[in-house]
């Protein structure tokens, strides 16, 4: 079975009792499948639950590694800007998706919607940004920077 | 003490051993602290550990929901693209921030460069996106528009 359609197979399965949304994904490396993911975000009550998150964590976490970099995402639907950024997180540089995001809102998913916000800068978003105690918050980053014993990831 | 300070404290607090990367989170809703969280991507060998990732997750699981609608988030650096969709998903629409993309620049985090991204078209971005079985996903969204037993979310 294609890659791709095993992603498409887990969207399927999980989103036939109405409790999950649509969407599978898997993670491959050297030509395997190291994780297999789903959306959970009803039955967890948890919205960060995409189906690619979950692949994403899964797969860190059978190699015991943040950076999966070398790994292939494979998505039944196109990531939304937070499963996105995860995998620039992990270091994963390919994906392969079946729906896109026009066609999740064509199914009252805010993929797009999410995306388009994306776009714009902080005072034109939906969301209401504002900054406080700049100050205070940059002496962690300082104490971060000359800390010698810090991991970077 | 101030809800941004408790973000930064948190901050601080947690990346001191520096096993984990300097960002505190809370959320705040009828002005009390629901949840809290802090960077533990090296912890957990998990990119998407992010500190507002977790406080989102804590506030959900405490709250049994994944919408956390007029509830606010506060945190040390300016959520970066993962976590500000997480934001939209979890319908929360105030973010007060102290650091910024910049600032987590200059100690060598990629959420600026993940800002960027965002901005590109697909076929402009870093990550090669491509598209796969288009007609074979749909299917599972056109079964999924006919279940009765669905939930939203």
């Amino acid at each position: 079975m294609k890659f791709i359609s095993r992603a498409i197979q887990l969207a399927a399965e999980h989103s036939a009792s109405g409790n999950n949304g649509p969407f599978g994904a898997v993670i491959v490396k050297d030509d395997k499948i190291i994780a297999e993911g789903w959306n959970r975000v009803v039955e967890l009550n948890d919205p960060t639950a995409h189906a690619e998150m979950n692949a994403i964590k899964s797969a860190c976490q059978s190699l015991q590694t943040p950076d999966i970099s070398g790994a292939t995402l494979y998505t039944s639907c196109e990531p939304c800007p937070m499963c996105l950024a995860a995998t620039y997180w992990a270091g994963i540089d390919t994906v392969i998706y079946a729906c896109d995001r026009h066609d999740a809102e064509a199914i009252n998913f805010d993929d797009n919607a999410i995306y388009q916000e994306m776009q714009l800068d902080n005072p034109n978003k939906k969301i209401k940004l504002t900054q406080e105690s700049h100050k205070e918050g940059l002496k962690v980053f300082e104490d971060w920077k000359n800390n010698e014993k810090k991991i970077m990831y």
